[in-house]
């Protein structure tokens, strides 16, 4: 018996409040490991220049969304302005089930409705190296009105009180650092000896046809 | 606030069945990771040639050795061929109170001696990759004797049935990968939410305080 036969995969979820650079971090982790899945999210809302289906979102219409909502093929869904999202639960599977690691960046409400469907994933929460920066960081985008930016800041500190029900707490002092820290957690969720069920089995089975051969 | 408050150290516990390479590993741990601290072992033989009190051992005699045990400053205990060998726990303490990660190499009964007074302790159990592979590694030894060989594997055997009782199964296929998994797990745990009570606290705070102010 060897001990390299395929494991099942890993959901990772980033999560966080906004402003605490999950976004950046996710782009990183992707790009220096290219054996990670993106969980790609669906959408109702009509694709930007330069935005593929299957590659950035899957572009669905809101009857074949509404559709998918129906048969529980999501796992979170939510709409915004005017417009669905949701993270098909069938994709996530398969690429599981084919033994890749799969990672989803997403709010903490999302994350919190995943987690209910799947609680075998690893939620990962995503900090800044403090709360000065979160301040410092949502200024910056220069995207956001005042007012925008006083409901994030207020959003953040209701947000902070989930961090409870995620498994991992990265800080995001440096971008490198953080990435090293979630590659990580899944390296050492892969050693976890309940993902390793099967392993063990075959090992201590072969082991004990061992022991009656002395 | 800022996020370098010091952290409680780790107790690391790499336990497995004999055979296995877990002193190998370990000695490989300590040399690529010096801020590891190894957890000094107390036996009542004398020191060998070359040995050190408080490097290799805390050389001590069976009245020293009987008294700590009586007041509960062993974490384990064990007798092997009429001397005392265990684990000190006020040294262990200590260590992990100034936020040191403390490596701790120790065989499964007495693992799992440590986990009933430690549970917060990380265990980790290393196994070959195969069975086959056990066999041989034992064989190569050429210290042991036939029959203290077949008394290993049976010993692997029914030792392999603890390792539910661990946390992390790592497979010592290459040393090399054993240790970065280590490695990896020694970092993930520091991330984990339970193991960063003060910082979210401290994070929490100070952000409910910012929205007062808005």
């Amino acid at each position: 018996m060897r001990t390299n036969m395929t494991q099942q995969g890993i959901l990772i979820v980033l999560s966080g409040p906004s402003g605490a650079g999950k976004g950046t971090i996710c782009r990183e982790l992707l790009r220096s490991n290219p054996n990670l899945q993106y969980s790609i999210s669906a959408t109702t809302r009509q694709p930007r220049a330069g935005e593929a289906n299957g590659i950035n979102y899957w572009f669905l219409s809101k009857h074949e969304f509404e559709s998918m909502a129906e048969q529980n093929d999501l796992l979170e869904w939510a709409e915004v302005y005017g417009n669905y999202y949701g993270t098909p639960r069938r994709y996530v599977a398969e690429q599981l089930e084919s033994g890749k690691d799969v990672v989803l960046e997403i709010d903490i409400q999302g994350a919190m409705r995943v987690k209910e469907k799947f609680p075998e994933g690893v939620y990962i929460y995503i900090i800044p190296p403090s709360s000065d920066e979160l301040a410092e960081r949502i200024n910056k985008r220069g995207t956001d009105s005042p007012d925008s930016i006083k409901k994030r800041l207020g959003c953040a500190s209701e947000e902070l009180s989930c961090v409870y029900n995620y498994h991992y707490l990265v800080v995001n002092d440096k971008i490198a650092s953080a990435v090293r820290n979630i590659e990580a957690i899944i390296a050492a969720e892969k050693c976890k000896v309940q993902r390793n069920h099967n392993l063990i089995e075959n090992f201590f089975r072969h082991s004990c046809v061992r022991k009656e051969d002395l």
